[in-house]
């Protein structure tokens, strides 16, 4: 990637703090039923404003035009790992998302309880949603499994029909598919091999569901389990060695914190209130360089299609925001890791609103953190990608390039 | 680079005139102290403002967001070059820059004099920065080195401590490291071949800093020399054979003249005012397809911090256009290499402003030319490497790609 070739060697350290604020799914489209506005617009943001007179903005791309990223690609955009050249398996994610230590050679997969007939077949795929002390109760009977033809096997409860499996040992390789067919009225599907390397553990994972399928098989609902996302975790280099940066994240959600642990982040705690998680940027300020600070609202209502509460997270992050400005970051960046228009009740390709603000940031003529006025600023439209380079030379963190 | 294989096969001749003007480190940011404006912004520019209403306005990135480029990547960006993927060597540059001839396989390096103690440590890297007459006293000593184990040295003063020293003849190889230190109070470094072919150029350069160190032990502060930027002329294509035109460049200093010349510009006269550049230009009008006219003072005000020297000389530009349009160039820019924003003395990483005015340039909403205009314009962000093609293209040289 040639930023990565452009940054090597100019990369220096100094003492400067630099915050990035994640909403989830922060960018959206307008809505008719409210003025035509979208959440950002619609909100009342007092502090956001003010922060825009001084800030520059624009709108970041996380993969290419059009593309919708899924939360992996978004986070490694925004923290500057191309998300095409890096991909991170969902079953690595979950997993240190659990707080499970994955360790280089693992194999990871995501697993669902779900519920078959007595012919094998999925009548559903979720095992009806059943709740996490449930969960918890058969991944203890499945945790008699500890080893299969010399594979260690670990498992650990998420939340509701989810948990995951790690196969640990020698000779093991995640080029398989998922079991799990997408659709009920099917029956699961091997583990199957999709290269040589992995025949190996496309024998252990089909042991492995055989066992558990056996010990869970007078259960109701959940009398079976799928995998998906079978993967191991990647040999990317962390913020430290990309870019001298002892990064910290502030994320309550196993998936971010998955991936900021990948990316070398340590873990910092992460109350449930905006507010909470600004107090903890302030605690540990004098701690780390880089500070991910993750607000999961705005994507969850954005993907239930509630506009209003949308609004309310934003409003939300206005309010808190003179707890973290109290400890005038050097830079701060205020985004999102991708756009969820609530009148898409989903992920988005839209690009997504930026906001950098630096003594050295060359403020624009944005006056409002909006779409649309984020479309005139500074920053102009840019691939997420070069969002980190961006806050490293604002936070003077890079040295010229070339004489 | 898959622009320079886009425009294979589809650069035509016409006799279309070209003229870029750049004003060196050009792009800034807003400055408390004056109203929070830009120089661009706080200047009174009526020719310029004319001339946006007819133009097309954007902003281009010289190497990729966040990255602050040096005055060569800068260059070569708004010639059309890669930045990443061509580079010129410093030493190269100014030899080049200083008019010496500089033949493929020749190898150049930039030379300070500097002062060193008893001992040979350096105890002043830059010898008092010598005046540039008793620089030319000294570089008539360093002439007696003529000739170093049938290698050719040629030696030129250049300003203050600066010289370069160029060797010519078989068998050369410029993958050698500086001998500067970078700091006082250590000793010069001696030359080291960074791979087996250079092993005998490197020993060439320790005989002559010795050589050379013996001609002068005796001056007072300049006793010792000391050699960076070791480089070889780079085969690129010049501008004849990349785009088809006659080119010329109407620019005052060495760096600058040195790029052109590497590009196979004719260096024409560079009078000290702008109105002298730009007469220049209209002197040579007809001879000419391509005119890089270079206007260093906004860099130098930049780098010094000087707000309103900066001002005064976007201002001598806008005095001096009505000399340039009246040649009636069929395509203009004005533009700069780079950002040198006076609050950051230094280059910088923000998009650098830039204006296209031709008859079918598709003039936009901007009614002035400065950065927040820019931002909105119809030429939107783009990377510099493209300033180019767009100028072959108002130019109508450029075919259509593809039935």
């Amino acid at each position: 990637m040639s930023i990565d070739k452009v940054m090597e060697g100019l990369i220096k350290k100094n003492n400067s703090k630099i915050v990035m604020v994640v909403l989830d799914g922060l960018g959206d489209i307008p809505d008719s039923d409210y003025g035509n506005k979208t959440p950002l617009e619609y909100a009342s943001t007092p502090n956001l404003d003010i922060l825009a007179k001084s800030s520059v903005c624009g709108r970041h791309i996380p993969v290419l035009p059009g593309i919708t990223p899924g939360s992996g690609p978004g986070h490694l955009g925004i923290f500057g790992y191309d998300p095409i050249e890096t991909v991170i398996g969902r079953g690595v994610l979950e997993t240190v998302g659990l707080g499970v230590e994955l360790k280089h050679g693992d194999v990871a997969a995501r697993a669902n309880f779900a519920t078959l007939d007595e012919k094998g077949i999925i009548t559903d795929r979720r095992a009806g949603r059943i709740p996490t002390e449930k969960n918890r109760e058969l991944c203890e009977k499945l945790k008699e499994i500890k080893e299969i033809d010399g594979i260690e096997v670990i498992i650990e409860a998420g939340k509701g029909h989810r948990f995951v499996v790690v196969f640990r040992g020698q000779d093991l390789n995640p080029a398989i598919n998922d079991t799990d067919p997408q659709h009920e009225g099917l029956a699961p599907l091997k583990a199957e091999a999709q290269k040589e390397e992995a025949a190996f553990t496309a024998g252990i994972i089909n042991k492995f569901i055989e066992k558990a399928n056996g010990l869970i098989k007078d259960e109701h609902p959940a009398n079976g389990i799928l995998l998906r996302g079978i993967s191991s975790r990647p040999r990317i280099p962390g913020f430290k060695q990309k870019y001298m940066l002892e990064a910290a994240a502030i994320a309550a959600y196993p998936m971010y914190r998955g991936i900021a642990d990948l990316l070398g982040m340590t873990l910092l705690p992460a109350p449930d209130s905006v507010e909470g998680l600004f107090e903890t940027y302030v605690e540990f300020h004098n701690k780390y360089d880089f500070f991910f600070i993750h607000v999961k609202g705005t994507d969850q209502a954005g993907e239930d299609g509630e506009f209003e509460t949308k609004v309310s997270v934003i409003e939300k992050v206005d309010r808190a925001l003179p707890v973290l400005l109290g400890k005038r970051p050097n830079v701060l960046a205020i985004t999102g890791d991708h756009s969820s228009p609530c009148a898409l009740r989903s992920h988005s390709w839209h690009p997504v609103p930026v906001l950098i603000n630096s003594p050295f940031c060359g403020a624009d003529n944005t006056t409002r953190f909006t779409e649309n006025q984020c479309n005139t600023g500074g920053l102009g439209f840019f691939e997420s990608k070069y969002l980190m380079p961006l806050l490293l030379a604002n936070a003077r963190r890079l040295d010229k390039y070339g004489a």
